[in-house]
């Protein structure tokens, strides 16, 4: 029996939480690349919470999905074989090649990968895109100055963890939000935050508070829910919330119950000069280079740590996605695919 | 019978809307000035929205007005008598007075006004601090670009007058909101507007869109309110709001009614990379001197007009501010004192 190429597509769109029949296996001739192009195999494919966004129809930054077409994603594959001039048959490179095992490209979505630098998988998380957001919206949006006090929620994850940890650099105190004892441990004791906290326990908002005796300069904002509820009053005058993500809301389909939350959002903006800042990490493609070197030499240093959740197979991936925006994952999401 | 002063103290604390019996009238002897002081003579009062921030205990960007103490705001006065050596009697000033007939100064609030080159009364609207609102939160955080397009509401007052003007010059397109047809016709006809609705229409929402065929670069927010229901889907990607006030929902007690809207609004700002950022204008106070020059400019050359709405007698302050936060003024609220 010949190899055949695995693909995972978007079946339907969710609504509300996704569930496994949103998405279909389907095997399909590997494809031959043509002149100019290379064919990939896969290694390992990154899961985002952002991939939830595309699985809907509504208007965002990104286009969505259509129905049909292989899930979107980043990922780390190998040249199988190259009619491309930059490219050699074993290269590895990082690459958008979606949730499948093998890939045709014409070289634009990739870039080599050196596995003696760094372990290739670093790629899609404290190296790659999560890193990237964690720097650029961290350092350019919420310019943490020493002493202040950042808060990160889903601090175990690429880009809370990326983000407390640039804090501390930056001779900030980072205070990271978690789900669990484990969790907690892995914030507090690898990636050396000055306090973990579990946004389970009964008594989260008042341990925030505690935590947090001169108040939260910087909220670097990637989940919503119930977090926000218990940073909003402790938020001071000039304090910077950039917003990266909601992926507590994500799977919610409103509308939302009262009380309106929104006047009060707006008085505290108004009277403490708050600035709320929604962005993508490719808005400041221009520090790529900067960030690379910077994090690649904290990681070299022993400053900047990070966790890997690898899952085994593709056929893995839906599961894995679904566990993941409920918090399942523990450290960065990837998928080993072959 | 000797001429006393009339001073206007907070006799309670409004809850909702300010009623006359929040404010009580007292006779003083006039005061005599010490060493380094002047006596000042008030002949205008200016009236403005934050003042009703002022009557609240609540935590603000600036202090509470303790129950009995003269309401504060930003006068002109003449010197009567001065012991202070910058000063001399017949001097006009701007001061920070409060709502009284004659006050004591030491000269750190004081700024020398000359009248021949503007009417004092400017010093209170298009060349003070309303003025300055609309110049440095549009310049600074709203950044307008050729040919985007800017809403303001408010705009026959005094800081959103400013806003559309200077939108205008910096080549962008200015839509105005307002309320009722002599305001709107303010808008349009004397300060050139491109666009002037009527936010009571019962069509507001569409007449908005259909003014702003490309979407909205840059809300100056200084109402909230359904004002902000009809602006919010027609924000573009990267707008900016800069938040200078919130006068539709200054008396408004809650918790609000839901639906909640904090979900779509941060969903928004996510997906189009808003930025939201609330200020004062004295945060920006270095730009004062490029600001006093410019906009005496612009009004010398005619590029900028203003609209003023002077009521007569320091006993006509509490009605006219009543009024002003429910929009019955017509332009810039100025008191007549003497």
């Amino acid at each position: 029996m010949t190899e055949q190429n695995l693909q995972i597509l978007l079946a339907s769109r969710p609504v509300g939480r996704p569930s496994p029949d949103n998405f279909e296996f389907v095997h399909t001739p590997i494809p031959s690349p043509g002149e100019g192009q290379v064919l990939l195999k896969i290694r390992y494919l990154s899961l985002d919470p952002y991939m939830r966004g595309r699985m809907s129809a509504a208007k965002s930054y990104a286009a969505s999905v259509e129905i049909g077409q292989v899930m979107e994603g980043g990922t780390v594959a190998e040249v199988l074989e190259s009619r491309h001039p930059d490219y050699a048959a074993g290269d590895r490179v990082l690459s958008y090649s979606g949730w499948q095992a093998h890939a045709l490209s014409d070289g634009t979505d990739l870039r080599k990968l050196d596995p003696q630098q760094a372990p290739v998988t670093t790629a899609l998380g404290v190296l790659g895109m999560p890193g990237f957001t964690a720097y650029a919206g961290l350092l350019t949006l919420g310019q943490p100055k020493p002493g202040e006090t950042v808060v990160v929620a889903a601090a175990s994850g690429p880009v809370g963890a990326a983000v407390g940890q640039i804090a501390r650099i930056k001779a900030a105190r980072a205070v990271g939000i978690a789900g669990g004892p484990d969790k907690c441990a892995l914030v507090r004791d690898a990636f050396g935050f000055d306090v973990a906290l579990d946004h389970r326990s009964p008594t989260f908002a008042e341990e925030l508070q505690a935590a947090c005796p001169d108040g939260i300069d910087v909220y670097f904002e990637n989940v919503g829910g119930k977090v926000w509820d218990a940073v909003f009053p402790l938020l001071n005058t000039f304090a910077r919330i950039p917003v990266c993500g909601l992926v507590a809301q994500y799977n919610s389909t409103g509308p939302f119950d009262g009380p309106d939350r929104l006047p009060i959002l707006m008085r505290d903006v108004l009277t403490k000069s708050l600035t709320i800042r929604g962005f993508i990490q490719r808005e400041f493609h221009a520090q790529r280079p900067a960030f690379y070197r910077e994090m690649a030499q904290w990681i070299a240093e022993g400053r900047v740590k990070y966790q890997e959740d690898i899952v085994d197979g593709l056929e893995s991936a839906p599961e894995a996605f679904i566990g993941m925006l409920e918090g399942r994952n523990f450290g960065k999401l990837i998928v080993q695919v072959s």
